[in-house]
């Protein structure tokens, strides 16, 4: 029992559910975590990404590999890109979908984020795609839910779907994955999409370059063998993509830096776009604090993938759902 | 005029609504209330259930009894379980669902209850699946509506498809409804879901023992012929079925027993379960307060059949808004 | 750079968007503002419309026109009608609908509508249907959002989808709409309703008669050229269509008349209907305010169309949605 389950355990879930009935398929497959995917299961779902932006680039008919199958949006904090994002990758496919939202719903009354997942199960739900605060809560659902669960946000922890899509991005620009050098700059020490990033690269063997302010980086003991810390300026020179994370006000009510010194120091600016190599290009997961992590005018500029971000978003979640029930492979 | 309408109607409804132009067919079928069902339809929906569950276990191609119909869920007070149940339901049969919430509706503008659901009839809405506090609204909406009606949760007066889901579970579980005893424990008076129970099981000739604090029963004067009321000990020994009630305690902001003491004297605990016949089931219809009506570590135990009620929700729903919509019998 | 963009420019967009890059199909179709169609553009929506209504009324096979398609719907200003009435038609025509709530998005992490928009871009919808506060924001949207864009509800400034399905409830009512009388009562001067219905109505040869409290109304040298002004005895006894407008309780919090008194001068009562011809009908978009704009019991009046334009609602919306996806003409 790990700590953060001794301290959020009892709101979380209820004691002792007996699991001796679970007549769980140890055939299911879930995506809550990097580091549970192999390299063949991630060069086969950037294939299926492919696949599906050609079919839709091309306006083909869509399989409907999900017909009849239902997935639940079960979304415990805000998300637009996300949520949609999924929405649309799972009709796309022939899927009904459920949007739940804590506010209208039991929770209500008491119920405990368990016994409403274990609902979903028993109406019926054949992939749950949770988005929740706690950092571990996705991931230890896995031995008690008989339905394929993605971890669509998992607190400061794991967002394996946008590194997956990411990484398509990447590999759709350069073609290829070897020899590439990626920054990402900001507050690494929160961002989930920074973590799962980072395994990802590793896994596929991306050299990372961290910068940020350094309350926000972790220790230099601590750095996975891929990654090497930065300054900004050092790393726009070599870098192929420059990554830039949302400054979460939310986590970071009493950020120290004012706007207009984090864009100077840590941010995308005039200066350091005009040092990017030509070809690299600038990424962020959105939503853009526009004027803090990029200045307003570069949001758009013609490095940025920000947008094309979010249209592959749509095809690697596609990939994903059809990877999460099509046991083929 | 009954009593309620003196006194709710202005803000439910407004006064003098021309009824003249009413093209309803009176064919339409509604489910609002057990007492309006006869023996026969409830077995051909207990057999219709049967039926749906059969096709889900098996991956059967579902008949899309619903196509190109629209069901509405239209609740106005919370709910996940029902409300979802019957959204998976209405789907598998091929219907589009629409997903009304006040929050975010005209009501916000002062639109009247009647106005919102006469609005959804001139939309095309087919059926309505609607949840009120009222006792008697939903009821009374059924000679004022253009549309098929679901009750589904009237205030503290009837649940019926919640009903039929027991009566399903009970059925599947003994393969018979005969010389059958249903034990009902809780707060009778406040509970649509028992009121609903103690006439549908009344009709199919099941004998029902009530259990729960005194001033929350029925007085003698007032039990159905196939109630009595029972201790909770007494009654475990000789039932084939326990259902516990949740105790809502947005109902009861000042219930008189602390949670311990509500569940030693009429919740679920090691020793009232240690009472139980061999084969004898627990059912609750849930969301479950865990410590409260159930022990935490019982709410799972083999006896409980809580998330099979949710499972066989589906199937009774589909089997609901199958007899609803298809005039055939 | 027109007035409004000054002054709130600020809080709709960012200041300066690259548009360079903006690969947006000059053929893609809007509809934001009456005075952007054509007459035979109107003419054929009002077939359709017709079409529409024919095959629903006759149970036909709908045709499935946006199979594959994805339509948004995104609600910046709570709506009932309009925005099932989109949903409606957009699932009846086989489309993907999407309901963006502002409340549980990313909007509550400080991002921009413009960015909320563009997400949706690309996302891959075809089809945004759009509700927001000001007066010319939706309007601006064309020229840089690479999706059909339809205005369901702008500011005091336009409501175009709810001026066609009046015109059409119009055309099918007097099965013309030449030598037409249409009164607009109410505060024309904050009506977004009244503003599109005065654009349509000149645009098709249709007499309009205004009337109200003067405050409301505009200035005689800012009336179209097929618009008078009259008090509401006068208009009801020459006029075939008493159109009302809801007293907009959120506008005008300290309205200067009570209830009673708005009802005497400017509202539907006995007196009034008692003048009218025969033939002559009683319109309003809905919700109303029974017992002020309209009295109570005169709301299903049998000269009353105003659920009959509900139903119309869907008709003109499946028209405008097919005319929007389908370039054909």
């Amino acid at each position: 029992m790990t700590h953060w389950l001794k301290t959020t355990a009892q709101t979380l879930f209820s004691k002792n559910q007996h699991s001796s009935k679970l007549t769980r398929s140890s055939s299911i497959r879930h995506l809550t975590a990097i580091n549970n995917l192999t390299v063949d299961i991630i060069n086969s779902i950037l294939e299926k990404s492919h696949f599906y932006s050609q079919i839709i680039k091309n306006k083909e008919p869509i399989p409907k590999v999900l017909s009849d199958k239902v997935v639940a949006n079960l979304f415990f904090e805000d998300s637009t890109r996300t949520k949609f994002s999924f929405e649309v990758a799972a009709k796309r496919l022939g899927a009904s979908v459920l949007n739940f939202s804590p506010e209208t719903s039991s929770v209500n009354k008491g119920e405990s984020l368990y016994d409403t997942l274990k609902t979903f199960e028993n109406l019926g739900v054949d992939i749950g795609v949770i988005r929740h605060s706690d950092d571990h809560f996705v991931e230890s659902l896995k031995t008690k839910l008989n339905f394929c669960i993605v971890n669509a946000g998992a607190g400061k922890f794991e967002h394996p779907s946008q590194s997956l899509l990411d990484l398509f991005t990447i590999k759709e620009e350069f073609k290829k994955l070897t020899d590439l050098t990626v920054t990402i700059c900001g507050d690494i020490n929160s961002s989930r999409v920074a973590k799962s990033n980072i395994s990802l690269f590793k896994k596929m063997g991306i050299k990372v370059l961290l910068c940020g302010p350094e309350s926000l980086l972790p220790p230099p003991q601590k750095l996975e063998d891929n990654c090497q810390v930065s300054t900004l300026k050092e790393a726009a020179k070599v870098s192929d993509v420059l990554m830039f994370l949302r400054v979460q006000h939310e986590r970071h009510q009493a950020f120290e830096l004012s706007i207009e010194n984090y864009n100077n120091e840590f941010g995308l600016n005039h200066n350091i776009i005009n040092l990017m190599p030509t070809n690299s290009i600038v990424m962020h997961p959105a939503p853009v604090n526009r004027g803090v992590e990029i200045l307003d005018e570069l949001v758009e500029h013609p490095k940025s993938r920000i947008f094309k971000q979010m249209e592959n978003g749509v095809y690697t979640r596609m990939a994903i759902l059809d990877w999460l029930y099509c046991n083929e492979e």
